[in-house]
Order: structure tokens, then C-alpha cells, then sequence
């Protein structure tokens, strides 16, 4: 027989990586809560009429496709079947496909239960998604996305509340962060006063680059794409602003004073610095004119997420989208969100050691098992314990003491609880610290006072 | 453009069906964690090689196979495709499927993992599994099931525990259930004391019947199979056996006292009540022997649950395997688990309207939006209000009042608050209960007092 394996690119997570990928998650879904925020979950199939086409050619490429049940070959045309390309045949024989990201069955979520919702619909959705991607450090076939969108509002006050949330999230992971902020209006304007207003995907993706390779190899790039040097020289100043976000704004209002859309971004941005300044973050925002986000479907404000001492790419990202569900048909939704990264938050905390002690705690007793005789006590006894939200385990075969206490460390359980003959005579428990190997025997009802830390080790 | 539609048998889950789900879910994963189970999660997509012929015939065809990336029809004989099967070319086109259950994935990771795992293992694993079958009223192709298995025991204190978990969380749903138990080695017996030790299916299947069907019919049935008059009239006192779980295991230790194996199974049997007798479940134990719950990899305790107020399946199921990992190659592991239909409870918890009040509160207080002016104040307000748990949503558009009115109610939210001129220059807030329309003006840092029930409404 073969050993197992699993498909490339995907995971198992064991015991202490869920615990940790749960507090993750947890603690995204809490804060999406507390904002108003409400749960909704997608089928994993969607169909290949849904999917393709919305995420360019590459995404088609990589989505995952299912082969229709049945008797598939039957329906088609066998004499084609020996010169026919593989991504037609897969046209014809399958129909759905794993979802490849959240945004898009929100928009067809939106869409078919418009009639039911009431708008603005605040959802979050946490679940995972599928990329037929190469594997490589970091990039998963499958993973989780952690999505909340505010659809049918185009009020800046979801903006600012999403920097909030964002805020609050990294508060409580502890993760030192900074947020990048920028507007998809400020690129147009950039684009408007250098002249070229058709060209704004070439300068966005360069001056995405920006930080990494500096001013002189983004010129040349833009020259190798057939810009001027006055178009450059148009540009040059602009790429130069420096300062606080005050003076970042006030720079780039004057400098594009000839662009209705400039403007507009530079006012949006200025809302919602004038509402967070009442918002104490504790987060440092940093306006970038340099943040690009891709281009696909963003219109307006755009925010990326960085920790400041891990080197890690973006852990939380989104934006405003002004259409949507106008790839289903249905126009005038405005929409904004954002998106945190749960695996590269999972590393972050990892390398930080950020994982709160209590979040590897599975079990907290581990009851040794010293016989069948004691095993109607210990059973009572942990009833008892669960019924006060203690959680405990019975190390259910009898074995050595040593093996028993072996794996009560593997297990990480911290304590274990020793009954034998005098213990269950007298409704005592010997309760024994793994850690300090620290030991007291205890009346049984106070044990969970114990536990809670009432009575001294 | 067509409108956008889910693939059949699928769902969406819109925001009060996920709060119900949640629910669920959560009440099950606390219960699994009190009694020392770990959350493990395991890829959507397992290796054909790992889920075929796992599931018989019917369930090979039943898995959803995923088409492999890139051109791979290259690897084919083109000749051969103008008469090959579908099943053939599916077999070729194909190397990845969506889990159809979490026993074989978790048989898997055992097998993988085993020099990490620390045996006994108790996990506990809640993720949806896909299966092709034609959609019908209540089921679907994606569902989630919620498993509990210990791995690596064969004390029955395990059973035990797993019953108790049981109780517990049907006591949590407050949903009326009785438990029906049984044993495969009784079963065995049942077919020993018959004389037909190699008929155990067709004996099994039968009296599976017995309590839709009636005694005469299932006799029927097995004549039909070729049972003899004298095999039948040695089953017959078995299957009248009536009374007390005490009184039906002493009527089977005397009817079975020629079967080595059925004794074996009334001794399990006897060794569990003892212990539960000591438990005071507050659910209904029955001991029936016409339980059998299919017979593929079961070899011990069998355990079915159904509601007791409303007619529904088998909402809970379960039992003792004796070697999952053997095929994957690891001999002598034996394993005990339970898993729990979401769906189905969430039926009955639906008919029977016990799902909690509060499970339905997404949002607590709406922040009515009377123009931008108040907004500093407002978000100020749902800061501190947040910190303090209170979930909160301001509608950030400007719209009537009677408009953003609606929307609280549509949303089901039960507070709303009012925030003018007059609450934002005296740091008031009135908050106005939708349901009974009472009004309060309260000073802002009240509000989280009043929320908790401290402050008359």
C-alpha cells in the first residue's frame, strides 16, 4: 500500500495550529461583530458562469474546475474529442468551479437576494478559498480569507470605520502595524496632471514600485513605455511629496488643481483623516501615494496593511469598489471592504510570539488513571468540573504512571489530577502542577477555585 | 446577461441562518473542548488515492473530482479518448476530490501523523464534505458534519464520555431526544445463535426494519433471503425480547450464551450502563437491538440519537471501529466517534423554536444618522460603547427617519439610538426600545449600564 499524502499546496493543521488559526479567527469575527457586522457563508461551488472572466485570464487559468458527475463524455461531440484543447474541454465538462475568493460570490450573493436585504448590508464572511496556484513558501492552494463589506452605501463613514476595525483587530493581536493609505481618484489625478490620463495602469505599476527600487529606475521604466521627459518632469514633483498626511494633502491639492477627480480624492482622504483625528488609533496612518492595489475593480480610498517589525508583505488590505454587482447585471451598488490575511497573521504572531499562553491550552486536567475501581469517581468528579466550564480529560486506559504523565506534557495539559484509594474515600483530589511539579491535595468541590487560581498553588 | 445562480444542491447562508448555524456549531465545539477533544481541520481536497473505494461503489461515484490544472490531455492517448468511459477518463483527467466525510481524512491524518500524535488521540472536526447525490428536501451537496473520534483506546470509558457528550449537548439545544444504543457483537451473536454466522447482512438489514415494518414482514424478508422455518424460530425470541435495558441484556446474555462474540457485546453493554447509571443523564438510554447503522467499519457500541417531538432521521450517530487506519497500511488502532447532523438540528431547533432569543441579535443599538455634524459625536459614542462589548452600526447614510427606522427593524435590531443637538451638546443619548417604542435619554456613559439591564427601559 501507498502512503498517504495530501494534494500539494494544501494543509493539515493539528491541534495547537487550529487553537492558534482559531484565536485568528475569533478575534477578526469579534471585532466584525462589535461593528455591526453580520456572518453570511457562500456555497464553495460556484458555477464556472459565475467565476470566470472575473478575476483576468491568469484567475480563469487558476481555478479549481469539478468534473460533472455522471456520464460527461456522452454529451459530447467524440470525434472532436482527439484534437480539442484541454481548456475547452473543460468548458464542456465541467460546470463549477471552487471559489477563488470572497468578493466575487458576495457580488452574486447581492445580487440574487437583493429583494431580501436590507441595504446597507454589513456582512463578513470567513471562509476558505481555492487557487490553483504554484506552491511556494506562503502561498497555499487553499486558504482562508477574512472579508467585511459594506455594500449600497457610498457614505466615507464606512471608510473610516474599517480603519477602525483594522485599529481595533491589530490592538488586540498586539501586532505593531502601520496602515498605508490612498485613493484610487489621487492615481487618476496623478495620471490627469502629467497628461496622460490614458496611461494610468503604466504609471501605477510603476510607481507601485516606488520604495523598492526609487525614483531613477521608475523613470526608466516609464520612459521604456514611451512617456516624455516633460511627462516625467510633470511627474517628478509629485512623487517628491514628503511630510505629515496634513502636508502630504495639502501638496497634492495644489498640485493637482487642474483635475476635478484629484481633488475628489484629495477630499475624501481629508473626510477621513478629519474623522479619525477624534478616533485616538493607536495605529499609525500613513498616506502613500505610491499604493496601488492592483486595478481591477477599486475607485476609490485603498488601504494596505503592514507589520513594522516583521519583514512580511501586506497582512490586511481593501478598498472602495463603486460596481461590483454590475458584473451580474445590477448597477449603482457601491461597495467597500476589507480583507485580512489569516496565514501571514498566523507567521506574524508566530515570529512576534504573540499567541496568548491560554490559547495553547486545550485541556487543562488531565485525570491520571490509576485503575477501573476509581473510574465512577473520576467520572463524577469531572461532570462536576465540566458543568463549571472546566475542561478535562481521562486518560482512559489504564497504563504506568509515567507514561501517563509523558503524555500529559506532550499534551501541554498543565495539570493533572491524581486519584487513588484515599483520594476517592475521603472526596479529595490530588491536583499536581506539570510546570512547577508542585502538588496539593483538595477537597473535590474546590477544585474549580483551584483552577481559578483562588487557592495558591 | 443570465442571472447568476449556485449549483444545485448548494446554499447560501444568509445573516440569521448563520447565527443559527454559529450556534450550533459553537454549542457543539464547547462541549467537544470541556471533555478534551482538539479541533484538527484537514484540506477540502484529499488525493483520489486516499477517498476511493473508501466509500463502496455507490460512494465513488458520488465523490466530486477535481480536474487537474494545465494541459492534461497532453498525457493522454488522444486515440483512446474516442471510447473511453467517463469513469476511465475521470480516473486520468483527475487526481484530487472534495472529502465526502471526515472518517477517512482523519484516518488519514493519523496514519501521517502518527509519530506526532500522542496516543489515546481525541480530536473533534467540523468542516462541510461534498457528496454528488440528487438533491432532495434536506439534502444536499455540500453539508457540514461535526465529529468527535478517540483513536488509539479500547476502553470503553470512552463510549462513556462520548454518551455523556451527547447528553449534554441535546441538554444545551434543550432538545428532547432519547438515545438508542446497541452492539455490533451482539448482532453477531444474534447471527451465531441463528446459526448463520456468514448472514449477518442480510439479518442486520432485515431487522433494521423491524420497528417500520413489523416482525412478520422482516420474516418475510428473510425468507426471501432463504432463511429456513427452524432459523427463523430461533431468531424470533431474540427480536420479541422486550423490558428494561437491564432486563433486555440479561434476556440476551441467556439467549446468546452460545456466542462467544454476543456475550462479548452484552458484557460492553452491561460495563457502560454501569457507568452511566452513576452519570444521571438526563436523556433516555435505550438499549435496541435493531439498531445497526450500516455495517461497514463498526465493531463494537453503536449509538443512534433521535428527537423525541419531532419526526426527523437519526440526528446523531456513531460507534466503535475497530481498525479505520488499516487502510492506510497501521494495523491495531482502535477508535470510537459521534458526529452530529447540523443541518437536521437545525431543523428541529427551527420546528420546536428553541433556538435563543439572543442568537437572533446581530447588531444591538443602530446609531440613527441626523447628518454629518453629529458624526464626530456618534462615533465617539460606539468607541467606548464597543470597548464595553456593546455591538453597534451607525447607518451612514443620511436618509428619513422613518426610512433608517425601518431598516432597524428589517435587520431585527432591538435598540436604536437617537443622537441630535441636544444629546450631542449635554453628552446625552436617547435610545428608544423597538419593540415596546419606550424612549430614553440617558447620559452617554450610562448607556453600556442600561444595555446590561442595570437601567429600567
Amino acid at each position: 500500500m501507498n502512503k498517504p499524502s495530501i494534494p500539494k499546496g494544501t494543509r493539515d493543521f493539528g491541534p495547537e495550529e487550529m487553537a492558534k488559526r482559531n484565536y485568528i479567527f475569533q478575534t477578526i469575527r469579534d471585532v466584525y461583530a462589535l461593528y455591526g457586522f453580520s456572518c453570511i457563508e457562500t456555497p464553495s461551488m460556484e458555477t464556472l458562469a459565475t467565476l470566470m472572466g472575473k478575476y483576468g485570464e491568469e484567475g480563469d487559468r487558476l481555478l479549481f474546475k469539478i468534473l460533472d458527475s455522471g456520464d460527461f463524455l456522452s454529451k459530447m461531440d467524440r470525434e472532436k474529442l482527439a484534437d480539442m484543447p484541454s481548456v475547452t474541454f473543460a468548458a464542456k465538462a465541467c460546470e463549477k468551479g471552487l471559489r477563488y475568493d470572497l468578493t466575487v460570490p458576495f457580488a452574486r450573493y447581492v445580487v440574487m437576494h437583493r429583494n431580501e436585504i436590507s441595504f446597507p448590508f454589513k456582512r463578513y464572511q470567513i471562509q476558505p478559498v481555492w487557487r490553483a496556484d504554484r506552491p511556494q513558501k506562503g502561498r497555499y492552494r487553499e486558504f482562508y480569507q477574512c472579508d467585511a463589506d459594506i455594500i449600497g452605501s457610498d457614505s466615507l463613514l464606512n471608510e473610516v470605520e474599517l480603519l477602525c476595525i483594522i485599529d481595533e483587530v491589530y490592538r488586540r493581536f498586539k501586532i505593531p502595524v502601520k496602515i498605508l493609505l490612498n485613493n484610487r481618484k489621487i492615481l487618476s489625478g496623478i495620471a490627469e496632471a502629467v497628461g496622460c490620463a490614458d496611461k494610468i495602469v503604466d504609471i501605477t505599476v510603476a510607481i507601485d514600485k516606488l520604495d523598492k527600487i526609487g525614483l531613477d529606475k521608475v523613470f526608466d521604466e516609464l520612459r521604456g513605455k514611451g512617456f516624455t521627459d516633460e511627462e516625467l518632469s510633470k511627474l517628478k514633483p509629485l512623487l517628491l511629496i514628503q511630510g505629515s498626511n496634513r502636508e502630504k494633502l495639502s501638496a497634492l491639492k495644489e498640485q493637482l488643481a487642474c483635475s476635478e477627480i484629484g481633488l475628489k480624492g484629495v477630499e475624501e482622504l481629508t473626510f477621513i483623516l478629519d474623522r479619525l483625528e477624534h478616533m485616538h488609533l493607536q495605529t499609525e496612518l500613513v498616506l502613500d501615494i505610491s499604493l496601488a492595489r492592483g486595478l481591477s475593480y477599486y475607485t476609490g480610498a485603498i488601504v494596505e496593511v503592514k507589520a513594522t517589525t516583521v519583514e512580511m508583505g501586506s497582512i490586511t488590505g481593501g478598498g472602495r469598489y463603486d460596481n461590483l454587482t454590475g458584473i451580474f447585471g445590477v448597477d449603482g451598488l457601491s461597495g467597500v471592504g476589507i480583507s485580512f490575511g489569516a496565514d501571514r497573521i498566523f507567521d506574524v504572531l508566530n515570529q512576534l510570539d504573540l499567541f496568548p499562553e491560554e490559547v495553547k491550552t486545550n485541556t487543562q486536567i488531565l485525570f491520571v488513571n490509576f485503575g477501573e475501581e476509581f473510574s465512577d469517581y473520576v467520572l463524577g468528579v469531572m461532570k462536576k468540573l465540566r458543568s463549571e466550564g472546566i475542561r478535562c480529560s481521562y486518560y482512559t486506559d489504564t497504563a504506568k504512571m509515567k507514561k501517563q504523565m509523558s503524555y500529559a506534557n506532550a499534551m501541554q495539559i498543565p495539570y493533572v489530577a491524581l486519584i487513588g484509594e484515599d483520594e476517592c474515600r475521603e472526596s479529595m483530589i490530588t491536583i499536581k502542577n506539570m510546570h512547577s511539579g508542585n502538588q496539593k491535595t483538595l477537597p473535590a468541590d474546590q477544585i474549580s477555585r483551584f483552577m481559578a487560581g483562588l487557592i495558591e498553588d
